[in-house]
């Protein structure tokens, strides 16, 4: 069936470039001559190590990641991390900073909170999480042993737009920017990632971890949520999510000929001042976020009249514009623009918007 | 590229079924005139939301999953019920009783080990994991929370040929022979399986759990780990590993049109038969696995030699018919004949076996 023209604004699972979708298909049944899929192939074989070794190298390459930090591929999505992090890097009695800037950090600090102690290096919520905290707002406690954010808060629509600097690891939630701009693995102890925004559909969590910070799991911590097995066995203590694996390796093949994470940076940037410049001068929209705050990845926005929302979100998806309904915590619309969105997905909904907006301001 | 002839007895991930792969790879660049792939689809959207129900209501439907019980699509694998299990079913100072009868059975009850006391009430480690315990000869301590067991061991190429009776809820890793037979749900407490030898590719986990054993897990368990919040969340805490589920819901729609668990029993009846039959009149060839015992899901045989083992092997993958090679604590061979395991691919292997036997056979 051909792919009729639709553009996929939902913020996760989320839009998949279309050659990769159209390479997967074509080696669906049969992959490299092998005659099998790759679904079918046992995680030991000589031809599925080696989807998994170069799916690494690229993900390596793609973000330069140093000898010092191993790259895992797990299961069970960033709220797995969320305890993972702790049962791995909180010794008994201590204490771990944390920002909560939107729903899923304060979910990662609720969690750690179950196994020691918790402080909040910042709280936006008195600000409805419209914003992310200045450096020189973070109060950090003493010999933290580690400090949590969440780098992109998907629901409000905020992005750091800075490394946070303090004297303990940073631990970072990466699931809805990670490959959208160069970072510096180096400044990281640990950063993880749902797939399902960036990298690949949903079922794969990466993880990059400075090997110098695993080995300290707690007694309960459970078999599969040990960095430091999974280090040992390479991710495959028991069998990884083989599919989303190699999905990931395709969509790094597409994202290296586009440029990598420097190309991503520049196309991403583009796609969220078409929409940001727009916002700003409307007199039917506005955005959410404050400035120097705002995500490239998912842009909130409303009009202030939840009939209006409705309307909005209702004729767009008759246009072919999808998935544009905010979260029900916020309310309002918004348009999550990753990767793979093109770059006539923004302008088809900035025209889009453009009529809305002449039709409902009178 | 077409798809070229082989026979894959991999013991996971293992084949899968033609008609399935191929209405997978129709359906893949735009699923139902969405204009999306799968892939590409929100867990929130309504057309996932179809997919999801409609698959756990064909799953409920093949193995007549009572009310009583709740259906969760997980990730991590067996290996991560390993922890689960115990983590909400054993209370603290509570006892659990393990039969110990191969590879995972035994990492299952050292797992337990870590969060209460676990009594073996079987160890078939004598007999080198060639049997399995006879009703008679399990030894159930008082009060156990559960009694765990594996149905089919996937090493070692034994199977229970029936259901242990004890007081406690049966708890049952059937990840090597879920759907390949009828079974009264009734009878678990729990089930839990990995799909990637009968269900779909890799990165789901199947839980089927009595309701009225969840609710009770301990104050340390990972946010993800809680059967009850899966239940209560269906599932979609936060996102589920969407493709697999939708690989199952494929799998389902062909299973049934082979007579369902039923048609699969025969099936396999049949496929076992061929290669035991053959393997008890060789001259080259014996199967590991006592009378009584046997996998009918991976038959595991050898010849004596482990030259002749690798000759076996080498030859078998030049002819098409692949990953026949035992698993690396049990040496010889092993045909891993799951559900999607057409009967010209045992034939073959039949056709092969008796050739090299009567070259080999002096």
């Amino acid at each position: 069936m051909e792919r009729n023209q639709v553009y996929n604004f939902s913020a996760g699972p989320s839009v998949m470039a279309e050659p990769v979708l159209r390479r997967a298909q074509a080696e669906l049944m049969n992959f490299g001559g092998s005659g099998m899929s790759v679904m079918e192939m046992s995680h030991r074989s000589a031809q599925y190590a080696a989807i998994f070794a170069q799916t690494k190298e690229k993900l390596i390459r793609a973000l330069g990641v140093p000898d010092t930090h191993a790259v895992l591929f797990l299961q069970g999505g960033a709220s797995t991390q969320f305890s993972m992090v702790p049962l791995n890097l909180l010794p008994e009695n201590g204490c771990a900073d944390y920002a909560v800037t939107g729903h899923f950090s304060g979910n990662a600090a609720k969690e750690a909170a179950k196994y020691g102690s918790v402080h909040l290096a910042a709280d936006t919520a008195a600000d409805h999480h419209t914003r992310i905290p200045r450096q020189e707002e973070l109060c950090f406690s003493d010999h933290a042993a580690y400090f949590h954010y969440c780098a992109n808060n998907t629901i409000y629509g905020t992005e750091w737009q800075y490394v946070p600097r303090t004297d303990a690891p940073l631990v970072c939630d990466m699931s809805s920017d990670i490959l959208s701009r160069p970072v510096n693995v180096s400044d990281y102890g640990l950063i993880y990632a749902g797939a399902q925004k960036n990298m690949a559909p949903a079922g794969l969590t990466v993880v990059i971890v400075d090997k110098r910070l695993a080995g300290k799991e707690r007694a309960e911590t459970p078999l599969m949520l040990s960095y430091q097995r999974m280090i040992e066995k390479d991710s495959m203590f028991n069998t990884p999510p083989c599919w989303c694996i190699y999905m990931l390796g395709l969509v790094l093949d597409w994202l290296e000929e586009q440029g990598g994470v420097a190309g991503m940076e520049r196309l991403k940037a583009e796609r969220a001042k078409k929409l940001y410049d727009y916002l700003d001068n409307s007199q039917v929209f506005q955005a959410n976020a404050q400035p120097g705050s705002r995500s490239d990845m998912n842009v909130t926005f409303r009009t202030g009249s939840e009939a209006l929302d409705a309307a909005f979100v209702k004729g767009a998806a008759e246009e072919g514009l999808l998935n544009l309904k905010g979260h029900r915590v916020t309310g309002g619309m918004r348009a999550s623009i990753y990767n793979a969105m093109p770059m006539e997905g923004v302008d088809a909904l900035l025209d889009y918007m453009k009529r809305f907006e002449v039709a409902h301001h009178g």
